[in-house]
């Protein structure tokens, strides 16, 4: 399984992916999801990986091939993110087709970044190839194993969010959801681009013995755990109570 | 869809369900998704349902005619838990059988309570009649949209919790779920069984518009915040910072 967060903020874009990796329970391994691409002052790409390891690798060269080799479209051709997603996103669907129709092949992306002055964004392109962008509501896409790490993105993140802020809300729905599912986990990697930088600001790699990684889950733990204990108790008495039924009700 | 959460801890059980129904977004409704069952001094059970609303109603239906009809095997007549599992899960399957193989008469139960002295016990009866309990390491069981709810139920049920906290906790569990899907909504029931009473403490009723509710999901909405402003800010410097590429670098 995979987990994998994209953040589109006014500040720019954050990327957070786990690095686990498997077929089977008995086939575990870890590869990096997060792979960029660019030229520092023009153009940079983020993409995040998900689905077919064959299919994935097999695209992440071709994407290379293409820019090393003067390809007539290539991430160093086209004008925007949602070009280069519909350059990825056809790219992935000839890479599936070539063995057979098998649902067993299939990956998705997500692909982010800037090209010159035009606006930051992120897009995730679905394995038939089409995609989506995010919106003001939703300013963030997530791939593989969601729904765990969703509900703090939900109350935290806003398009105002800063980069620093995202980057950390995006930790804590990684760990809500390497607690919940074993197949996803450590490395984690986060990038950070800032709008106009056109130079990746940071990317960093937690791995499972990180003193920082184990730190955030130990303060989220407990942060939570206090929040918890701070609640008032339930108003049994201010809620709607239900007659229980009788003595020796037969049932109710 | 649904959620419903049910707790076996050494002071007695918790349930917590949502009652909203759909078939197709445009048939959505709210049927009560908890049912008691008993006798006072004698045994208590609690059933939580899930899946197509025919079949559980059938079902319901049957336990009662069962309990005021001296039927052989009844709620009243079983002697564990587990034998009442067994029943309502033959019940289950012959009703779902009765409309041919199709999956889409597929139900499932939570089926919990106290007979006598027995310990209390919680059980997940599958479509097919089989069924799992609780484990210490494990002492809850949900239904339906599960992962959003899950994370703060790892983080604070443990057996040894009290009854209130738990029963609170299945609250936030529920609101979470609330939050990120919308076929899962108001009334929430909440039911109380304190360990050898016999008798049904609490049972709650929470509508859309329920002070109590609306207090609580601001306030941990408020909390959450709040614990997560106090985190620590990433340390970007003692992670460990990958090589980000030399200007102009085609690939990286």
């Amino acid at each position: 399984m995979t987990y994998c967060v994209a953040i589109a903020l006014e500040e720019g874009l954050v990327f957070t992916s786990d690095s686990r990796t498997n077929a089977g329970v008995d086939r575990v391994s870890t590869y990096s999801k997060m792979h960029t691409f660019g030229k520092d002052g023009d153009r940079q790409f983020v993409l995040l990986t998900s689905g077919n390891l064959a299919t994935t690798q097999a695209v992440l060269d071709r994407l290379r091939r293409d820019m090393a080799g003067d390809a007539k479209i290539s991430l160093l051709s086209v004008g925007d993110i949602a070009e280069a997603a519909d350059y990825v996103g056809s790219l992935s669907a000839k890479q599936q087709a070539k063995h057979g129709s098998g649902s067993g092949y299939e990956a998705s992306f997500v692909v982010g970044g800037q090209i010159g002055r035009n606006k930051p964004a992120i897009v995730f392109v679905y394995p038939e190839g089409n995609h989506i962008t995010t919106s003001a509501d939703t300013p963030y896409l997530q791939v593989g194993e969601s729904k765990y790490g969703k509900p703090i993105l939900d109350r935290i993140i806003t398009p105002e969010t800063s980069l620093e802020t995202a980057a950390l809300c995006s930790l804590v729905s990684m760990d809500s959801t390497m607690r919940s599912n074993v197949t996803v986990g450590p490395p984690i990697e986060v990038s950070l681009y800032r709008r106009d930088s056109l130079l990746l600001e940071h990317r960093i790699r937690l791995d499972d013995d990180s003193p920082y990684l184990r730190e955030l889950r130990k303060g989220w733990d407990e942060r939570l755990k206090e929040a918890f204990r701070s609640l008032p108790p339930i108003a049994w008495a201010r809620a709607t109570e239900q007659p229980s039924g009788g003595q020796n009700a037969a049932y109710r």
